[in-house]
């Protein structure tokens, strides 16, 4: 028999727990609960399949931990000791990300594998490695990142993203994560559900935070709630194979079809990805407390939701309110790969009235539009700047845009050095823009390495972090030689200084319009000022600097904070071509 | 001496009235106003400049039409006879602008010479024609005009949109009228006030608007109160000519410099056009008055707003809100030339809140995001659908969209024909979408014959038109020959066919996703649908038609209305390349 959640907590705000029991015709039982002071059974709920049944509690304020002992009868009589534990007071656990933060996203299987003893796992529906096949698990593991703390406070990271760590039991492909199988359990080829809540409590005494990387939208097809399902309807289900049109405008296209809404929000994602039917309501109390779970049994920092535009608008809703009453300090972002910066906007919290009765909830997503204009600036010659301009001004549709997250690429995109042609001019400016604009901003793993490639096949952009596996030529954890060191120190160096200077994170922003190809913006406090001025162009640019007074005035020089170079001239700029400067006013 | 506004009315909504008198040391005078029942002198307002008074006057809601004796005196003993109108009750007048209308721009200087007398007006700057330049007045004017009503109503047009008619007494470039000298005055080129009011009313006898175009945010350096400024804060001045930095995102951009808003908003828009300072009250009300005048005098049915976003923003939420109090059935619609649709919805009446204290009431834009939508699409071969259909649905963002004019280009852009590649089956698409999508669909003058060129510079897109002008060759108004007969006919069946079809202007509008180069959409009613279905690559399309059951089902076949062909399969269409078809359902 498998009930889930695995167990709960008493203390809970919201005093309610769906529990979903599994077993051979368990539906074809009653269900009793022996008594237990402050605990109460509303009711117990048959469903679709007999191997299903649903039971509703309610744990009240004064219930105190230990086990609930559930009675099952049926052709057999069953007994399940439910643990009811305490929650943690332990006040490290769930700081959430501020602007001050730097998050470091890596893929685990393509990491570092730290514990070659869950390289194959028995059982499993990829038992096998291999490193040559860019579709095949590699190795990776938990112990393999928090084999490397040292080398993300040596980058100047103090948050770790990696993609899904929980159970992928899919037969193909299964290393990337987003086809879970069994949402309450760590895959264990990265480690164990102990391990993990160990490696997020390592973190956090090594000044590290955790952001876990979670899907609503879809499971993979081999979750145990798809080979045996609960209800039909737990699955928007077609008679063939009917794929999202991935078009989030049909949301709120005020003259949009049914059938293209139906098909963004219920279509499957891939051929291997059901989509998940959060409108039963049995469906969405199980993804509310699957990830209400994982944040008090871990005490992890943030939540970084994919796909989200894909899930049923009002389940998202639902959900963001039900894990922000509970934790109202873990830091929630998502996935919206939009076109347009409204569209984007939309699934934010945002200034604009319900459309369609959906207004999200989500204090931030991760910043496409950034990531578009900042790629549009630099990969091609005298690239336009006016679009990064654009991106951030309409941060005016926002509630509080500096709740997004800021990045260059990620696991689904080209990587960024060859977007830009590996120029390495090209690289510090984009590295600039990432660490002073407002938001938090994220890197890619092997970003600051300068690995390359372009995403198709996506394969080609998840490869193995040189020095993260046995045999490995190279260790870029311990040595980078040449540019790949140049590159390193010079993001470390900047996420060093802006860990110094709040200014640069929490500061306020004022942008200049681009002008002749030179785009500048500052960050500044009553006291400090820092300006970023970048030079898009092939030639080396006289800037007229009193056209920034309101920011420079009061102060006479300053300082490039990476090459420590002396801009001693405030009134006339003389910027490089295709060079950024991070310079810090001195009065 | 001078009064502005010439003359007034009895029984306005708004009882208040400035009047603006102007003459030598008049501000030296004291005025006074011989009794008149219901109306009193509120009080009499020096400014800077001695020529100068200001007189406030109430209205009272019993005055008769009649004549003020306002008496001034100072050196001399001054009387002037002010004139108090009754208004017009002719049911007729300013009916507004809807949906089903089909708007006709022209520049009048460029459309047709109606009345040689006028071509040369003593006393004007340039009191020559050379029609072989493009920068000089090529002799069209308002009996031009109204010389083709007949053609406009041949082609299908409903309103009349001449760039500004009014006093445009300039040394150079006058034609364009954009760089107003005297408010109150229709050019002398053009005709005279009445025949202007006159024309209006002629238009209406003969089933068409008109539509007047007017600046509010600048005025020509000969303008009169330029020339002899009532005080230097009518206008924005610098210590030296400051440009306009064009860039409408400095008003809500939260991260933008004082600096980047007010050059904006206070920057001149061009050497010779001063930008008037509508913060200073007197020059808010002036402006309010002026144009509050013209829709009494003449009864037109609508004002387009040259660049709106340049004003005041303030200003523009009083001036509109003054003129929809007075004339709620006049159509008002501004020019936001912006870069998002965010932007341009920014600046009509749309959901969002006020932003830094602004939030547009003016009904509709034109639609900028559709234009540059429809030329991304048709440009290139095999252009991108998905910026229209995002164009469209983007009007989530509007509280009525249907308001937006809808247009291919104007005398500032290159000729949509030359845009296109002088292809004419795109032409037909361009076309199909502009009449059959939702808004006002406006045609500049010309492109129903092919005009052509590129907008650089802008004279080359404000060519004459073929026949409007004695001597010409070709007289495109009787006789069009081989393409331009067949451009000409496409627009004009079709604007019939929509004319007799409500369906296709106020209906309903279901559009659906891009596939495979097909964009499709439709205008429906209970019991009307038609199809637009427009194949924008090089190959015929075998689209599956039962992805439009919703709207479909009960329909059997269908006729292209300008073809008259027969579709007799909804469920298999095969559309050839470059083709669009306006499709009427049938049963």
């Amino acid at each position: 028999m498998r009930v889930d959640p695995a167990f709960w907590w008493v203390g809970m705000k919201n005093p309610k727990l769906q529990l979903l029991v599994h077993g051979p015709s368990i539906g074809n039982s009653t269900a009793t609960l022996a008594a237990y002071p402050g605990v109460t059974l509303d009711g117990v709920q048959k469903v679709e399949s007999a191997n299903y049944l649903v039971i509703n509690l309610t744990i009240g304020p004064d219930a105190k931990p230990g086990q609930l002992k559930l009675e099952f009868k049926g052709s057999k009589k069953l007994t399940y000791a439910y643990a009811l534990r305490a929650r943690s007071t332990d006040p490290q656990r769930t700081q959430g990300l501020t602007q001050a933060d730097f998050i470091y996203m890596l893929m685990p299987d393509r990491f570092s594998n730290g514990d070659p003893k869950n390289d194959v796992v028995k059982g499993t529906r990829v038992n096998h490695i291999a490193r040559d096949s860019m579709y095949a698990r590699h190795g990776g593991d938990i112990r393999g990142i928090q084999n490397h703390f040292a080398y993300f406070k040596q980058l100047g990271v103090t948050a770790i993203w990696p993609t899904p760590l929980v159970e992928n039991d899919m037969p193909k492909a299964s290393y990337h994560g987003y086809a879970v199988t069994d949402g309450y359990r760590i895959d264990p080829r990265y480690g164990t559900n102990a391990e993990y809540a160990q490696f997020v409590k390592a973190a956090h005494a090594d000044g590290l935070k955790v952001v876990q990387d979670i899907v609503l939208n879809h499971w993979g097809s081999y979750h145990y709630l798809f080979l045996d399902k609960p209800a039909a309807d737990w699955f928007h289900q077609f008679p063939s194979f009917t794929r999202s049109n991935y078009n989030a405008f049909a949301l709120n296209d005020p003259y949009g079809s049914k059938r293209d809404y139906t098909l963004f929000n219920d279509g499957w994602f891939d051929t291997t990805m059901p989509d998940v039917n959060q409108g039963n309501p049995l469906v969405a109390t199980y993804l509310i407390q699957n990830f209400l779970w994982w944040v008090e049994s871990t005490g992890l920092d943030g939540y970084r939701i994919d796909t989200y535009p894909y899930s049923e608008p009002q389940f998202l809703m639902a959900w963001g309110k039900a894990i922000a009453e509970e934790f109202p300090r873990l830091t929630l972002f998502g996935e919206a790969w939009e076109g347009t910066e409204a569209e984007q906007a939309f699934f934010a919290q945002n200034i604009l009235p319900p459309v369609n009765g959906f207004k999200s909830n989500l204090p931030g997503v991760l910043d496409f539009q950034i990531a578009f204009a900042i790629s549009d600036a630099l990969k091609t010659e005298n690239g336009d700047l006016s679009k990064l301009y654009h991106a951030l001004q309409a941060d005016w549709l926002y509630v509080d845009a500096t709740r997004n997250v800021l990045f260059l690429d990620n696991h689904d995109m080209s990587r960024f050095y060859s977007v830009i042609g590996e120029d390495f001019n090209k690289f510090k400016t984009s590295i600039a823009w990432l660490l002073t604009l407002r938001g938090t901003p994220q890197l890619y793993y092997g970003t600051e390495v300068l690995m390359k490639n372009f995403s198709n096949p996506d394969g080609k952009v998840r490869e193995d972090f040189p020095g993260g596996f046995v045999g490995d030529k190279v260790n870029y954890f311990s040595s980078r030689p040449g540019q790949a060191g140049e590159a390193f120190d010079y993001v470390s160096k900047l996420a060093t200084y802006r860990k110094a200077h709040p200014v640069l994170s929490s500061g306020k922003l004022m942008q200049f319009i681009p002008q002749d190809g030179v785009y500048t913006y500052f960050r500044y406090s009553d006291t400090e000022c820092v300006m970023v001025i970048a030079n898009n162009t092939k030639d080396e640019k006289t800037v007229d600097g009193t056209r920034f007074a309101e920011r420079t005035d009061g102060f006479s020089s300053g300082v490039e904070v990476v090459s420590g170079a002396a801009i001693s001239d405030l009134k006339t700029l003389r910027v490089p071509a295709h060079t950024a400067w991070v310079v810090e006013l001195r009065r």
